[in-house]
């Protein structure tokens, strides 16, 4: 049932469902071929759900223990929700199907799983900068709230001081502030500083991380094993001799 | 006393005491709870200082010698002080106490320490990047002060250099300047190269050095001590066959 | 044929036609030295011409194994078809022909060589980032294509959120997004971090396996080399000995 | 004359010198205390002059080897031109006697050798972007020179192109652009990978090569140093025993 044409059979089914979600966000083309268009993605959903049951029924209970199996049956679950099309969020996570094919094809499943894999070594720093993002917000909305738009309340805040941290028109931020209150320099100087710095800090850690793992396997280098084992030949040689000079000066003494 | 069971309890007031002064940058919540939200604040201030309290007793002098230890103390220490809330600022800083959740929880503790171990690595890295900053803003404000209200003085000039050296809108800055000072890409571009590449140095090299810190301790190699281990071994084997080989010779001789 | 004189009149001709390249985009100096201009790039073509005819006359089939020469062999090709100098597209296509300066100065071709092995160890991330670029757009074209300008159709979404991974005014789009759509914080902060992560992940790969593949040519440590050479003098020097013995022994039973 | 006191009272001299011509920029102290800070810069002026003069003195000929010293000479030889202080380009240029300072200080003159080292090894690339800069200038000004202010010379478009690079509003002059030529956006997303990755390519090869110039200091492994004088220990005990074994054979036959 896994067999490569059939895998190949899903793959294409996903793209052809990719290019129809495609083709419905232009009014143009769902005014002409509306009609086809729904049908194609009702088939496809039909097909993911067959394939799915399917791959149910064959692996049983060991299909939930994968991950990449339980986004698959979220996603085409969700799909088959009888909610109407009326909500139109469940209209766009439709689209999230075609992430599918990142299981289906190798390269870019390894990619993915590398990637995943650097997730639980960087949830230290991932709280530090949630935390940053609190105290800071919670601090620039009491300091500022009062005469700046862009720090009204601890949302807004929040998002504020994320641009800042991406270093996106940090300066006409603070710009602004700075003429209501001439010192916010020192804490946006100060916010830049540690937030961008745990920020950067966490991407590289993530990165680094991942290629870490990725190189990890192929790490044992063969020439020393080699060596290793012509110091056991000579040891062994050396012992061999020091046995044939015991014999020698038995033979000798009697 | 700083068992388990009473780091948690700490740890708890924490997360409710930044709960609280979250919702205090709420006007809306402020009106309605206010009283609630003040009495939760000084409860908390109080658990903060009787735990310190206790620390400070049981460890004695000892207690300053953990910059954490400092940073709790001053930390608590600055809300007690008797100076009224009017002072914006200080209600401002309250919040900095949720920072005391990172000396609790282990895993955080271990990167902010990472990342502090690398400060002192860089403090010349920091250095040269403030001459550059100091001497940079006093050139643009002799070159462009006149007409331009960027580069009016040296503190504002300081701030837009710091903006140009983070890649944030440069070329608009350049762009007015220009419009008086047609030569004035040489400084921007000259500035931009020296500075960016300076700044991008010292971010790397923080976190090159707090990496090679975490990585340092688990890297003695335990085969090459095996085969050492070998080595010497040999070596004993040679110099007893070479023993044996003597006393063959002495034998024989006799 | 390729001897080195022969490049640098080749060289020089490139430099040249550049530089002709560069003075004809300046209105005043087509007016004046138009005919000139006109005139030296028309030589410089011819050269090349006969450049190119020349080496694929003395290399024969094996000068289209290379794909240098591919590059050398269209980038003029292009500009020898007969469409009239009406197509402004191929006029700004000519200066291409100025890069393959790269091919003919040793440290540049080594430089892009390295950077091109780099590049199929890049191909899942990269399709892992159009995959995000076209699910990403369907979902934001949905979610926001009625009232935003800027997720209209489908092409403008992609840019939009190309602009958005590279961190470029993200968070002005996002205010607008915003103002109608007050939940489309949660679609751009996710898409940010999965779309930046992955991007930077891609750059720092290329960068890496760049790097690698420069280093991994003087890999070889010739300190281990000459004490592999050492033991395994050490085990002849012992072998030799234990046959010495060997007669010894022989020699005493006689 | 080198002494350590000497070096402390022009490290003095520097910094008093920094401080007065950080003054000199603001209108009001230069009102005030115009005279006292002009006097205060001669002197200091003339301090560098006789520091100078004495170190030429003293080191003969070889003072010119360093290139800090002739970056010393230049600094001040520039100051002592009779050329009035009318011309406010020399004026700015008097504050970079404050970088002075990175050669007498120890750490920030290491840090700075070692990024000048890096400089060799990235002119390749560094070139490469030079290229591509005139390149796609060339091919931007004939493509959208016409319509487009921020195109209308080589000059502007090697600006536009650089601000693109560093990714500053790249989307901004993008849309602008792509108003009057809707396919523009080939032109700017290519530029823009191309770009983009070799400056960030160029970037992190600098920061690569200094640090690896830092660590190659200290990578000679001590232990392998030790195994190997053990294994020619080995090496001259097996020979010497060998030699006796030979003489054990000879005394045998004689």
């Amino acid at each position: 049932m896994d067999s490569e044409r059939f895998q190949s059979v899903v793959i294409a089914v996903i793209v052809v469902n990719a290019v129809v979600l495609g083709c419905q966000t232009s009014d143009a083309l769902t005014a002409r071929f509306g009609d086809v268009l729904d049908l194609l993605d009702r088939v496809a959903l039909a097909v993911f759900a067959a394939e799915l049951a399917a791959r149910v029924y064959a692996h049983g209970p060991r299909f939930f223990r994968s991950s990449w199996n339980w986004f698959d049956f979220v996603v085409v679950g969700v799909s088959l929700l009888p909610l109407g099309d009326g909500i139109s969020i469940l209209r766009a996570l439709r689209i999230l199907r075609a992430l599918r094919i990142v299981s289906l094809v190798p390269s870019m499943r390894r990619v993915v799983t590398a990637l995943a894999k650097a997730i639980p070594g960087i949830c230290a720093l991932a709280g530090l900068l949630a935390l940053l993002l609190y105290v800071g917000g919670v601090m620039a909305t009491t300091l500022f709230g009062e005469h700046s738009a862009r720090f009204a309340d601890l949302g807004t805040t929040a998002l504020t001081l994320l641009q800042i941290t991406t270093g996106d028109s940090w300066s006409e931020v603070m710009r602004e502030v700075m003429q209501d209150y001439p010192l916010a320099w020192v804490f946006f100087l100060g916010y830049l500083l540690v937030g961008t710095f745990t920020m950067l800090n966490l991407f590289i850690a993530v990165v680094c991380s991942a290629m870490d793992a990725e190189r990890g396997e192929d790490r044992v280098p063969p020439q020393r094993a080699e060596r290793d084992s012509m110091t056991t030949a000579l040891l062994d040689e050396v012992r061999a001799l020091r046995e044939d000079v015991r014999s020698l000066r038995g033979s000798e003494h009697t």
